[in-house]
């Protein structure tokens, strides 16, 4: 989209920063034993000063324990999150809720902190109780090795699971003549789907910002990145982004709509889109991402069910797979969607080369296909010359690689 | 189920009869070409006294030609079912239309009968016009070839595309004193889903039935037979089931309900079910049948959602292919439904045994999982307790061969 002059501050940084980026934020990782492989699995953030959050959450009916006992503490000032790699603590009953805030008392027993300050979070196996002992000793270690180094790396690499790349960024603007900065580290390769994505994101910020404006941007960015990506159309117990402000830029305070306002949302829907690319980039034994765009549709609604329903379609994304340009897959996909069209105006481009026109084919070769599609990214245009609605999802194609890697994790 | 003391006449014979089997029907299969693999590609059912006909379609908004031009001819005596593979005539237009009438008219022509009593039907590739010179080739051909010879493997035959093995099936039942044979033959391997599952089946029967009750019957077999199998929840654009009766048994005409239409009823239930069964086993690449059954659901539409949502699981299906007891995936995918749910009371079992109780693991190690699922049926019950409704999908595993098959069709 053309930026508009207000957004000329924005300046994206992939790969760059992270959590700790911001000022007042420290961050590390370290292995407590949780995962049987022995790699890092216990991530903290720590803000001394404290700080206000907001946060996202799965849609799923089956939350996690670390989900439902943090979201109380969400309007309180926050010291710390804290995340473990390894085990869901999903599915474990009172058991998982009583060991949740068990970790969230010895946390803040060993940073004296108030336990309201806490956050948590996990990722891993479902219905596994959590290993206490393992935790017990990952939180006196972790505050050690905090106290020692700031490590944005080992915070990224401590949330990962089946992730092959850690995930960092960071994003600067300038706000009332102050430069804010907006870092964060992420997660997510399998389990991801829209509404929302299976993945943890961490956001830190020194920028100063009402609670209730930060849920509202964080809300935003979450609908235009993180709930836009689909490698499975499943949907996790874990699912959650969190934010945190501390002000420790002395901005004036961000606390109703206006151009500051928008270039903090802008800024973080940025750096959310850029962590939800590479959340995309590094799903299960992924070879290609497609982006799968709705045009010309009755309704948003109804674009959103067919890029959604064509995005997970098994027979569609093996094709991508295979370099196919089998539109007659994303054409039998549409079909079967709930939602107004007429079979013989819909209009199919993949790359820029229009293989369906007015339901027909427009007679691309085997060979031509292959050339079309053999590269990593992958444009589809779906026009159905219904209205004026469009949406799209970012997928990836079904591989080997997939069934290998999910087949064999437990 | 108990039989009921009217269904003890009603014998299965599974691999056995096909079409030909009730009295007063002929069929074989030949390559006429439409197939680059030179495998058998057009079959014929003829019956030469004329036939009442009855049918269920795809419901994909995309209807392929034969599907749109046959429907016209259901009320017709019909004499000749023309069925090919290796292309579906789909996504073709006004071409693939007049294609379609084309194919009607010279089959009528060849076999000296009412172009209106031809029914049509395709199977394969979507977007590629059919091969119209190979197609009236075809047509003289299997002319001859009927006049010489009735075979019904040849027939089952040439409507596969990725099946491995081809679908036979024949049941018998008193009616009035009658015996009264059904048979069919089937087709489907990929594209499979309910509502209605992707896949040809034509059935023949020697009964004296109306055909309204024999629309009847025919919905509600399919109801309970194709409508609840899934292996890759895609629908396809050429979904057909014909039966045809032709009354050649003299029994009394079943008009209404009551004990004869039951028994009717439930003999094509039974084999329609078994088509069904034989179909999901031979699904692409698959190693495992899995029945997905969902219990105390507080409505049909709730058990419904939950069975296909967790059949339609790429995670699932993976989790299955590698033996792995994974329930936490199960239970994941049943959060995400729209439905009444509480995870705290969902218990899940495999194969008899309990392996999540109230929303909690009941600690099944990884080797007992092995042995739990190392085997190719399995029942996986989804108990709810909100409700007494149920239903279940039957599914398969998700394969590498399913990546391999799908990744390199065109």
């Amino acid at each position: 989209m053309a930026v508009k002059k207000i957004f000329e501050s924005v300046k994206l940084f992939p790969g760059e920063g992270g959590v700790s980026a911001p000022k007042g934020y420290i961050c590390n990782g370290i292995a407590c034993g949780i995962k049987p492989s022995g790699k890092k699995d216990l991530c903290i953030i720590h803000c001394r000063d404290g700080a206000d959050a907001a946060a996202v959450f799965t849609n799923n009916k089956v939350k996690a324990a670390p989900v439902k006992v943090s979201r109380r503490n969400l309007n309180n000032k926050i010291h710390t999150i804290l995340c473990n790699s390894g085990n869901a603590n999903a599915c474990t009953g009172k058991q998982g809720l009583s060991d949740a805030r068990e970790t969230i008392k010895r946390t803040a027993e060993n940073f004296e902190i108030p336990p309201g300050s806490v956050l948590l979070s996990s990722t891993g196996v479902i219905g596994v109780p959590m290993p206490m002992e393992a935790i017990e000793y990952g939180i006196s270690k972790i505050r050690r090795k905090l106290n020692a180094e700031n490590n944005v790396k080992n915070a990224a690499d401590a949330i990962m699971t089946t992730d092959t790349r850690r995930k960092i960024a960071r994003v600067t603007c300038l706000i009332g003549g102050k430069t804010i900065t907006i870092g964060a580290i992420a997660k997510g390769s399998g389990m991801i789907r829209p509404d929302m994505a299976t993945m943890l994101a961490f956001l830190t910020t020194d920028a100063n910002i009402a609670p209730k404006m930060m849920q509202k941007a964080l809300k935003n960015a979450t609908r235009q990145s993180f709930n836009k990506i689909s490698v499975d159309g499943q949907m996790s117990t874990n699912d959650t982004v969190y934010i945190l402000a501390n002000g420790l830029q002395n901005n004036s305070l961000i606390n109703r709509p206006g151009n500051n306002y928008d270039i903090f949302e802008y800024a973080l829907t940025l750096l959310c889109k850029q962590l939800a690319e590479d959340i995309i980039n590094d799903g299960e034994g992924i070879t290609k991402v497609i982006k799968f765009s709705v045009k010309k549709a009755a309704s948003k609604r109804d674009a959103e069910i067919i890029a959604r329903t064509v995005s997970d379609s098994p027979l569609v994304k093996t094709a991508f797979y295979g370099s196919s340009a089998n539109w007659g897959r994303i054409i039998q996909a549409v079909g079967q969607c709930p939602v107004k069209m007429n079979p013989d105006r819909v209009t199919i481009i993949m790359n820029g080369r229009t293989v369906c026109e007015n339901g027909m084919g427009c007679g691309i070769s085997l060979v031509e296909g292959k050339q079309l599609l053999n590269r990593r990214n992958i444009e589809v245009e779906i026009l159905l010359d219904m209205g004026s609605s469009s949406d799209y999802i970012l997928t990836t194609d079904l591989t080997y690689d997939y069934i290998k890697i999910n087949s064999h994790y437990s």
